[in-house]
């Protein structure tokens, strides 16, 4: 039998909902979640949405002996509102902005502002290093019209490639974080399929929460009940993922939720619901585990890629249609900075040319010209603004489809490569730069 | 004795100077770095500047037969200029934007508009995993006075970050690219110690090129010498950096650079040179390998990690520099801000309230009054937008700033658990959570 080393980990993870001045009770809540924190005393605590680094330094006083590590993430205007906490010393971190954010004249839904990322660090739990990430990607404010939802997609595609990159070296990887998806919504699916991460309230042995392990729920006092419509009780969009290593499982051994009311405390934590994951690692010393299991990883390996190439393909496909709107909307800035252009230029040859002001004494009024011209400078320079971040937009979004398409080709180059395709040449891998495949001829 | 298997692979890496209308000779010159591809048939080929996708259209089209294989990074909003063409099939790509990148509104540097990134492609050639990273840092265009230079630290900071962590799981890690840093300029010397990254001019057998291994000379024509000074000759800028792993070593056999003209062409390829690198792997299939060298890396590893910290601490210093420089550029947004505020509203005053306007009979010139409101107004928007995007810097230079505390920290941390400081307890780890240490105690 093998040496087995077996470790507990308890992460938490909870969207602080911590717009100071707006957001409900902010500072009665913030000293309810560092008391439990502080009682809980859980190895890794990953929090969204503390928009304050101000908050950020009082929780950081607060949990100073329990939580003696931690590091705060700060991207965009307002900061990414991401912050993890650590009973393991954090000896790196790095953080990864997204591409595309929302608009940045939708102030009123603000996502543009945090400058949206995800946050990893990397601790050292005893003799194993653990890769943790933290993230919160773009909301979702009307799900039958979502307008952003290419944009939350291609956030699911980078953050997938940015997981699946930085943690080959890592033993055990932990995602926790509000991805503002339903567990079957298409960059849930990409996310899980592409990194192998299990999602701890499918995966427990033991749970303790809301229905569903729904994380935003309509008995929460916080929650306006119209907008979670048509889900009357509720969602779930944070979730604690997991995944191992070729040399440790993990399990998650139980998960709880909080359900919309703290004992003894007149509100919740938030408007969402923190989650609790206990994790067992258990790690294999001898060398050959991988071999133990490589006929049971490659029976299902194949069905695998062919569901993560169908995956791929829908994301691509929901990549294109930000790809079309993008291109409308630079379309609609660029005609209209060409109308006030041309404004402009009539104003001016009115201006200029007695004749054109139709034999009128005075050829413009003086008043009217300026309010004119500033109206045109006005369109002239909004429209240029648009037009640089529309094209921003679209190259981002360009690339992700360049990228999405060209993990198709390996993907399909993979699955040909499989037993069943090719039942006497399992092992063998093609011959490299002698076959142009799905990639080089697809454009 | 283990057994060790061989590969050849050659690298170019060569700033295209491809700006379309702008840059001398473009197309000619394209036509030209093309045939040289098609007949070289370099394994890997990493590109700068090609500011245009349909440059790298015609090139790919071109380069069919020699690099069936090819990628284009796209970003910001000309793209990222970034472009690699390979013998062996990419299996996958990422694009790191970095979080600095020069300003806007400094539009005749043109940086800003490129955005500039790190663009990684994962080969595999033979049975090996190459990760291979083309990059293009911000330019230098003072080095007596150089405001970009915080924004390069930045850059360099990132680059390493991101190689660091997504190399993990690689054989072979090459990076080619633009540094826009001379060899020991403090970005450099950051990449280097931290990832590893050897310098094949530095490390090869053979060289053959231009004096000092320069990429940027007098001699070239498309070079104006002024813009050299005070470095006559010429300066080294571009590289080609590799590393092996544990499982895998990489020599450089011969390096060499174009010198400034090419055979039978009236003009060079660009106004940088071309680096070709032949690079040789040996992998070591026995899998004690890591032991076989353990003691080695023991012995210089202190005063590597000695050395890392005295240039982080370097590097953090440059990043409170740009700090400063950024809270003042955005106080000074603000102020004028605030003075555009109080003009309108005293205009508005003097327009709304009669006596105000000293006994004048009328209260206000109209044009006068239009002209000045729309000053204001532009006045307001422009300091707005100019205090978000230094928002934006300063966030992302605290963040850097942050995350190398946290470094150093960390790497303190490493260095007393060396043998020379602990002396009968080197393989023992510090107990988790129970020290504090560097860095939770600086602030």
């Amino acid at each position: 039998m093998a040496n087995t080393e077996s470790v507990n980990v308890r992460v938490l993870s909870l969207n602080c909902w911590g717009i100071r001045y707006l957001s409900k009770h902010c500072p009665q809540r913030y000293a309810m979640i560092g008391d439990m924190l502080c009682k809980e005393e859980h190895d890794i605590v990953l929090l969204q949405e503390v928009w304050s680094e101000k908050d950020y330094l009082s929780m950081k006083k607060k949990l100073a002996c329990s939580h003696p590590h931690s590091h705060y993430f700060k991207s965009g205007v307002i900061g990414s509102g991401l912050a993890i906490f650590s009973k393991h010393r954090i000896h790196d971190t790095f953080l990864f902005r997204y591409s595309l954010n929302g608009y940045p004249y939708m102030a009123h839904h603000g996502d543009w502002f945090g400058g949206k990322a995800v946050g990893m660090a990397v601790l050292n739990i005893g003799s194993l290093t653990a890769n943790v990430y933290v993230t919160h990607l773009h909301a979702e404010y009307c799900r039958d019209k979502d307008s952003y939802l290419p944009h939350r997609v291609v956030q699911a595609w980078e953050l997938q490639q940015f997981i699946r990159h930085t943690s080959a070296g890592a033993d055990m990887v932990i995602l926790g974080g509000d991805l503002n998806m339903h567990p079957q919504d298409l960059g849930n699916r990409l996310l899980r399929s592409y990194t192998g991460l299990q999602d701890s309230y499918l995966e427990t042995a033991k749970f303790d929460g809301c229905e569903d392990g729904m994380t935003l729920i309509a008995d929460n006092p916080f929650i306006n009940k119209k907008e979670l419509c048509p889900f009357e009780k509720g969602i779930r969009i944070d979730y604690i993922l997991f995944k191992g290593s070729p040399k440790t499982d993990v399990y998650c051994d139980f998960m709880s939720t909080t359900k919309g009311s703290v004992p003894d405390h007149p509100f919740p934590y938030s408007d969402h619901e923190a989650l609790t994951a206990g994790l067992r690692l258990e790690t294999n010393t001898r060398a050959e585990i991988g071999s133990d299991r490589q006929p049971k990883i490659l029976d299902s390996a194949a069905g695998k890629v062919a569901e993560l190439v169908d995956i791929v393909t829908e994301a691509r496909t929901e990549v294109k249609v930000g790809l079309h709107c993008a291109e409308r909307m630079r379309y609609t800035a660029t005609r209209t900075g060409v109308m006030g252009l041309a404004l402009l230029f009539l104003e001016l040859a009115i201006a200029a040319v007695p004749w054109l002001a139709l034999g009128a004494e005075q050829p413009f009024p003086r008043t009217s010209f300026y309010l004119l011209a500033a109206l045109c400078f006005a369109i002239l320079l909004t429209t240029f603004l648009l037009y640089i971040f529309y094209t921003m937009e679209l190259k981002a979004l360009q690339g992700a489809e360049d990228q999405m398409r060209l993990a198709v080709g390996s993907l399909q180059e993979k699955l040909r490569g499989f037993p069943v395709a090719q039942p006497h040449n399992a092992q063998r891998r093609p011959p490299e730069g002698h076959e142009p495949g799905a990639l080089a001829t697809e454009k």
